[in-house]
This record gives structure tokens, C-alpha cells and sequence, in this order.
């Protein structure tokens, strides 16, 4: 028998992939969740019906939203990340040997706890002493912190369902008041391809938070359209002259996506994305 | 009634797009074409079941495949595009006042011919006075020059059916006899996600034909796994520093996805995709 999970794009594009096995599924008190083993890409993990990480690419969205704030703050000591249960941008963090502690505020256990058990390649850092993991609402997390955050890495799911509030104003606001003198923001930001009324509202809203905002992209294969966004933000200047080059050749020969030349080119965004943006960035 | 079109990828992830409308369908004497209105890209073509170009995406591909060795040859003349009867490439090198030919060397003319009447917009510039439209072999018209063409753009399908001709090491040994010196082939060459077998069997043949070689890459939604590879060839040495970036800044306003910062990206391969490399790029 052929087993196909498939799923949709504003009822317009479908990604189908091919399973061997259905390897979990449960209902949290928030959402479903399904661990399935595809052909192409090894184990994939899906809440709600959309894809949130594959084994075989999963590095890439995760080096994409950890190493370009890190390197771009001048000296992170303390990171806090919300939603990314899975571990992938902990995992990724942990590679910065300067950053001493990094909180996981996911709202879910059952996420931290089926990736535990089945993508431990992806989870293996949230068990290392310089992590705290706390099970919570990342808005009253971020609600409570003032001036004692480096970065915030806004690690969501998209802007429905219980990620919704991840994408607000009122949000970016309490997470601007959260971070330190010199404090980075960063959020996943949708595809580049999406229409210029999703992009701009995200970036709308980010910028009701924040001064400076920079979006930056890379390519996932497992996520709609292929081309992937995320946005930094800031109410101190953010400056690619700021990246931390040392920094990041130091921890490059352990990563499988982002090189040097990368990081420039996912900044320098291709006309038909700059063209969508209502509020331009400032880089 | 909701009309889906699928391509297959390697029996293990299925694309979808939502149809509002089946335009054209016919068997040429060497493959079948067909031209759908999709829901989300607009007017989409496909060759034997394989999406080659929409609409709104296809600046991606097109100017990916003729600017970057516009750009990087000396200063181009004579240009021949194997392949390529949609016109999109030729659009591009339109764009440099400096060539002063483009043959276009399609071995279908149904490809050509359809292309006119469907996607305008990708042929406009096949009846430019700049532009010598030839229906036959690409293998035969590349055998017969000798010493004469500035770039070659393989501009094919893919390594299976009518194309497979274009990615063996005899047809790339022949277009090196063609180049003048100095002279640069480029050829489209799949996904980076694709597994080394594939990947391996174009470099190791492009290797056969020449010196040097340098992949890059480009991200296009609606092929395969999402990011798509070229791949530059010379006899001469390639160097990104010859990049003509002034040539380049007087056409790129008109340009919806290249940019300086991106032709840096392009080339800056990700470790995922370098490690998949036998023959090692020599940038």
C-alpha cells in the first residue's frame, strides 16, 4: 500500500511525501501532533497538519534563525527562545561557547517530549546544564523579563492556532522591553513568495515593537515555496558590519548550511521580496 | 470540481497545483506539452510531466542561468543557448547591450511556438533583430562551431528523454571546441538536494569537458525540493572576481531576484552540498 501525507498551501499548491510508518500521534492540550517516517527525508514532525521539521533539512532553519543573531550581537551571555520545542535552535546555540544560558519557554511538553524520544539528533542539547527548559506561555515568559535578555529567538509555528499571539505587536513590544542594551530580536517570518499582505503584516507588527528591522532568507525544502524567511529586530542599529566573523569561522566547520558568503546573501534580499515589504528594512 | 496537476519526485514527494484551466495539450515529435493556468503561479508549462516554467516565477531560473556568466565572461558577443525555446533566457541576455548575437538552438518547434502564444511575457524576445532562432540538434549545431561562441547557456530539460544528450562528457567536450578563449558554458544542473549519484554524473561529465568548474545556486518554487543548481565551465580559470559588477548595477533595476549580495550567495556552497561533491568546484 502507498501511503501519502500531503500538505496544503492556501488551498493552491500541495507537498506530498511518501510514508514508510506513522510513528506518533496524539492531541496536546493545544494541538496534534504526528511523528511520521517519510522516504525522502527521514522522520518528519507535523502539528496540525503542517511541517514543522524533517531529520534530513532540519538544519537548515535552525542555523538560519541561531547563529545569525549570535554572531550579530556583540557578546550574547543570556538567549531566550520561544516555541522551538524540538531543540534544533538550542541545539544550535550551544555551539557559541560565550552564550551561558539559554531558556526554552515551549508552551507544549508533549512537542519537548515526542522529539526527546524521536529526532534526538535535534533534541540533544535541551539536557545540557546551561539550558532551562520551561514548559509555559512564551508571552507571560517574556511579560516577566525586563532588560535581561540578549536575544529572543521567536522559534513559532505560523501566525493560526496557538502561535498566533507570537505574531503581535503587544508581543514584539514586551519582548523589546525584555532585551538588554545592544538586544537582538529574531522571528521566523513566512515565505518570501507568500502575498505581500501576510509578509506585511508580520513586518507591520514587528515594527510597532521595534526601530530597525532586517528580514533575511534561506532555502528549506520541506517548507511551502522552498524559500524561507526571518526577520531581526532591534531598537539599537543593525549593521551586517556587525557580524562577528571570528565568531562564526570558529563554530563554521560544524555547521551543514550557513557559510560566510551565505550570510551576506540571505541579507540582500531579490527585488520581488523588497518590492512586496511596505516598511522597508534598514540594514 | 477541484482540477490537480502532480509531478512525481523520484516516487517520494508529489508537488500539486490547484488548475483553473488546461490551455494546450500535444504530442510533438519528441515529447509531450502541455500548458496549465494554475491557481497560484499563473500559466505554467510542462514537458513530459515536468513543471519547466511558470508564470511568476520563472525570472528565478532565467536570470540565474544568463546574467552570472554575462557578467563574468570578459565581454560576451556571440551567445548560444541550447535549449531554452521558451525564450526566457534570451530575455535575459537581451539585457546586455554588449552581445551582439544569441542563437537560440531548440531542437522542438512546438516548444517555441507555443511559448509565443502562451507565455508572451517569457518570449518577447525571440523576434529581436539580436536573435537567430534555429529549430534543430543543439548536439549537431554545437559539433559544426568551432572557436566561435563566447558563452554557451545549456539551457535543457532534464538528463532523461530528448535532454539526455546535453549532460554527456562528448557533447560538453565539443562545446569546449567551441568556445573562443575566455569563453564560459553554463548548464542547468538539478537540485543540491538530490543525491550524489546524480549530482556526481553531470560534474564528473562537465568535468570531462573542461578544466574548471564552479556550481551555484538559486532558489525556485516550483522546482524540485526548491533550490536549483547551475553550473559554470571553463577551460580558462573562473574566478567570482572577475564578476563585472558595473556591467552588472547598469542592468540590474531591471532584475527581480539577482542581486550583488545574491551572485556572492550563490557561490558560497552550503557544506551540505560541497561534501556531496567528488570533483571539488575550483572557485
Amino acid at each position: 500500500m502507498d501511503l501519502w501525507f500531503t500538505e496544503e498551501d492556501s488551498n493552491a499548491i500541495r507537498y506530498g511525501y511518501k510514508i514508510k510508518d506513522v510513528l506518533f500521534e496524539g492531541q496536546s492540550e493545544f494541538q496534534k501532533i504526528v511523528v511520521l517516517e517519510t522516504e525522502a527525508y527521514g522522520k518528519m514532525l507535523l502539528i496540525d497538519g503542517c511541517v514543522m521539521l524533517t531529520e534530513q533539512d532540519e538544519f537548515v532553519y535552525h542555523e538560519m534563525i541561531s547563529h545569525i543573531p549570535a554572531c550579530l550581537h556583540k557578546d550574547p551571555k543570556r538567549v531566550v527562545v520561544i516555541g522551538g520545542g524540538d531543540g534544533g535552535t538550542v541545539r544550535e546555540l550551544l555551539k557559541h561557547p560565550g552564550i551561558e544560558e539559554i531558556v526554552l519557554c515551549e508552551i507544549d511538553a508533549m512537542v519537548v517530549d515526542e522529539c526527546k524520544k524521536f529526532f534526538p539528533g535535534v533534541a540533544c542539547g535541551l539536557d545540557d546544564p546551561r539550558v532551562k527548559v520551561k514548559i509555559g506561555d512564551g508571552i507571560a515568559y517574556m511579560a516577566e523579563q525586563t532588560n535581561s535578555v540578549d536575544i529572543a529567538i521567536i522559534d513559532s509555528t505560523d501566525p493560526i492556532g496557538p502561535g498566533e499571539g507570537l505574531f503581535t505587536k503587544a508581543f514584539y513590544s514586551s519582548v523589546a522591553k525584555a532585551l538588554r542594551p545592544g538586544g537582538l530580536m529574531v522571528a521566523q517570518s513566512e515565505s518570501p513568495w507568500y502575498p505581500p499582505a501576510i509578509l506585511n503584516r508580520i513586518h507591520h507588527n514587528i515594527g510597532g515593537g521595534f526601530e530597525n528591522i532586517m528580514p533575511y532568507m534561506g532555502a528549506v525544502p520541506t517548507y511551502p515555496r522552498g524559500l524561507w524567511s526571518w526577520t531581526l529586530a532591534s531598537n539599537d542599529k543593525l549593521n551586517l558590519k556587525n557580524f562577528d566573523e571570528t565568531r562564526f569561522s570558529e563554530i563554521s566547520q560544524n555547521l551543514k548550511y550557513l557559510t560566510l558568503g551565505g550570510v551576506h546573501g540571505a541579507f540582500s534580499l531579490p527585488p520581488f521580496y523588497a518590492a512586496k515589504l511596505e516598511k522597508k528594512p534598514n540594514l
